[in-house]
């Protein structure tokens, strides 16, 4: 089989280092180039920019990083991996696809484009179609292909197998969220040491209208928003990797029991479990039924980090009828990040969307 | 003026060394004994277990640790400031009641007991009024005054102005608790470092029932419990000092709008302030405009720990109508413990309650 | 091949968790037992102790903790592999080793018996001839294997291919040492977060005289100890894992240069890399030439834990001639403990020491 | 009396925000402007920067950051209290100092100039006399004086009784440096939360160079250095302030006994202390004698911040005869800088140097 020829952009940053190191190995896919502005020239290991262990992965670790540069890229590659920040992504990735390559991305721009797929490969896998619209609107045989913000691709997973069984109508969210959603360079240390900081740029407003792109339904090539009411306040707290959200929800309909509602969760699959895909993880919720858990110390890498670890799951009587808490934890580089997107690529490329 | 008589009983632990730090040139109250049982007989100083800083006060520095003696110590002091541990409390604070002791008491024995007043200094100052019945329904001339759990404290301080002026219907908080609040010895380093722990014993229903009988009405010689549905979770982060909550309330009336709202909890005032007690704050509530503010490291010693900082008000319209959201933060072991109680005894002091 | 059958003692302990960790998919070793007191009853997986990820790896999982019996483990186990915390040891170990069982054991007594091999895998593997003198000595058919405190196996195997290379006069250490080396839960967190504590109680004295055995040369069945002064200072720092080392050293014979010296730390092999035994790590010494390195973040899991990286490699000329510097780093619990403790059995093991 | 006038140049970065809040309520200096060119036109408060605690001091919360202007601030005030970056310092101090303003800085420029003092209080406080010198050879009526780097200030207070009673050979040092050594933004969360980086740029340097100079002796208008070796490995630890080092250090006689050791340190008084200087500490070096101290978090606010806790002092056999070891802690935005700063101006101001 001939392999896919990626690219990473971004790929001294956290995210392009998590999309390095998940593609070590990977089985349909090799890396060709590794961009990084600021270190261009100097190999991936000599540019002192590898935070994720010891070293990069063989494979990647003497790889000459180089500027972007979008003519030669796209003559290269077939798949670039952006972890690109905003103000770069922007300009760049359109003319990529332009170019005639897939852009699969983590940067915030065009996330709710009409024509852009917003995916959480178990979520909603099916919006891949939105590529065909995308493609025919903008007239580029490329693609761009978003994966969800950090935190709220941890909320929708969670919050999927519920919307299809019971309904959903309510949800107020609070998030604690790791310093590295920031960046290696973002947070400074005497910000959030011995601190929490309740607040984040933009976060609270793209978890309540991401879900509803992410949880909405597929309908004569757009996405209808899912009819549910997201409340959320984002903090930051003092943990490296792992973003923990207390979930209070409104279902529509009552479930028989708690454990009911667990079995629901801790049994639910989607198309990339069917289909086998390399970085699907096995179980996408990991319900546990411990008073104390989830952790991010301790679950933040379940699943390879690309299962969500749901806990103190319980009815919430203070909040009135139909409402139930639970406490969910999901590693935000990873799940949140470069893993989605990668397991976005991946349902693309195995089901053929766009005709590829 | 004949200064008050007092012990600090459980004075080696986080909480009995805030009492001993607050009555520290107190102009009413004289410290007469230190209680802490496995350190007895050596000074506070030599037992090394200070740990708000350099050294002890000098006043107490060289005071011999004690072990406890109800008798002797009922014959010594005036007033007992408890930070005893539970199952030691239970037991001994009412032997100290009925010896004629006033027992100020951080304990959690006894908080729901009809006849003792749980007192948050601004938010129920009336409910010292249950001392009468207690003496009376307990044959003894001593009282024991209770203050609330930590997070508690800090919760109900925050809603009693909205439940003045607006009427409450709902809450729904999650709490992000200090370290400190497990003690000094608690909380293993390897259990909360780069980490969260979703749960801590005991805390949500304590916060969920105390903060009904703190915002409830004395009528009749009983606490009559507010009409409010509070749901809780508390979960623990890697912060020393100062208790963060997010908090999403409903009220019954509408502000005309959030800088009102503002304003309502920024101007409270109570008895405490009314009167000039030593340990009240000039304002109980402190409200942050700035959007990533309150923060424990910068806001936990606002008024000199006995303020509650709030920040991020604003409608929360995702819950529905009425509903609001806020971010508060109190010094948990000064506001949510030994200044609560200090505070409480000044009270019962100062307006002399059961005819003192 | 017949495998051997082990136990682990004190199996829900941090060293003893890295044993079942290390243990998991062992080419020789089957775990019949898991020993631990306080948790007997339970399998390992529902005491709820396990700390180094989500769960316990699937073989140990499902487990039933033991309480310890020295005659029924004799009976269905060769090897112990213990982390008994030094009060029970001092009473169990030499029970199983009358019974037939090979002790390797992590706990601090008998170390500095002078027929009880204290072994570093790379630095003194001969030192196992000692089982042979132990045997005979003591009367039994076992034996007891020591591995070195965690602080001393990463001294010790920087400081041998020194030793023999060019001889070492003098050595003066001050350690940076992580949270876990106290236990899970011997270090409060409020003890040490934002914090430095200067002090390791009995740590100095046994880095300075484990050291000198390790580094010594057995002969006539009796180990002559490195005319080596060692001095050592030890702090506690805020860090999960690993073991930092700043080392000042004296050299009996000048390098050539900085970079030979490096050549010969980075070259360094031993028997367990000869032998290719499972735990041995392909290089026991990974020297890093970036000047902000090693960190214990970055680099603690080099060779799966048993490397101990070292860098800031230099002369140190303020202390006089012949004096270098370096700042070495190895995971506490694996290299020094669990792993070095398997890495002596392995040793013991392929090398046939004592007929056996 | 009329006052000083004085400007803190930087007044947004941790160590001018230390200089705002030491110079509330100075007895003889009054804050006339606040220099902050990033945050210039909005009030301290307003920037949004103050982080030393809830708000800024109430005399400097509301004044207006100002650009940099050096003709408008030599016409305002008699001395700036610098904390201006390298980059900026190296130009603009010597402009003030010809325009006539007495330049107190704690920027690293200029240090090593043989005719500008640098000045640790208790240690040197004839170096001022250079002024003289200074204002001769450079023409200008001002003066430029230098506080050392922060952990060369902790360093030569523990090191100037010692030298003076016993002679000093050699000193071998480890640091273990906080946080707010590198500046608020300095380091990011992620590069040493869990982690220790045994690198700090300049700074062992700074320490080898900075300390022979404040150590030595002015003879004929010039400092001749200490001779003394020094050696130096600093690292970063995850600590917010306070500067711990351990310290061998080689004496040249003898001292009768540690505890005499211990009283010649305890003991030190200089002229700060004769003089009754407001930022001079009662007690320059506080010795403790229990095994585990001192600690950033309990000791860094000794003396309000501008002592040095020295603990764990004894002989260093294993270096050789003479050679002793100590662990001691300042705090490093204060006794390492701000309050360095203001001392070496006391010092000036109530001794005339210059004339002045």
């Amino acid at each position: 089989m001939v392999p896919v020829r990626a690219a990473v952009l971004g790929a001294t940053g956290l995210v392009g280092q998590q999309f390095v190191r998940l593609l070590d190995g990977h089985p349909w896919v090799r890396v060709e180039a590794l961009v990084a502005d600021r270190s261009a020239g100097k190999t991936l290991e000599e540019s002192g920019r590898w935070v994720l262990g010891e070293r990069p992965p063989a494979y990647a670790a003497g790889m000459v990083l180089e500027r972007l540069d979008v003519d030669s890229l796209a003559r290269r590659v077939d798949v670039v991996f952006s972890a690109l920040p905003r103000s770069v992504a922007g300009e760049v990735e359109p003319e990529l696809a332009k170019r005639g390559v897939v852009v699969v991305s983590n940067a915030g721009t065009m996330r709710m484009d009409p024509d852009v797929p917003l995916v959480n490969g178990e979520v909603n896998p099916g919006h891949l179609e939105l590529v065909r619209v995308q493609r025919e609107r903008r007239g580029w045989n490329g693609a761009i292909i978003k994966n969800p913000n950090c935190s709220t691709a941890v909320l929708t997973l969670f919050l999927k197998p519920l919307l299809d069984e019971y309904g959903l109508e309510r949800v107020a969210v609070t998030t604690l969220q790791a310093m590295s959603g920031a960046g290696f360079s973002g947070l400074p240390s005497l910000a959030i040491y011995d601190n929490v900081i309740p607040y984040i740029s933009r976060e609270e407003e793209k978890i309540e209208t991401e879900s509803l792109k992410i949880l909405g339904k597929l309908e004569g090539g757009s996405v209808k928003p899912a009819d549910v009411s997201i409340e959320a306040t984002a903090t930051r707290v003092p943990v490296i990797d792992g973003h923990t959200e207390v979930v209070y929800f409104k279902l529509k309909r009552s479930p028989g029991s708690i454990d009911e509602l667990a079995s629901v969760l801790d049994g639910f699959k989607s198309l990339p479990q069917e289909l086998g895909l390399p970085t699907a993880p096995e179980k996408p919720l990991i319900v546990r039924g411990e008073e104390d858990r989830p952790q991010p110390r301790l679950d933040r890498m379940a699943g390879r980090g690309m299962s969500v670890t749901v806990g103190r799951l319980d009815s919430a009587p203070g909040l009135g009828e139909g409402w139930y808490r639970a406490v969910i934890l999901g590693h935000n580089t990873i799940r949140g990040a470069a893993g989605a997107a990668l397991l976005a690529f991946e349902l693309y490329y195995k089901t053929g969307v766009g005709g590829g």
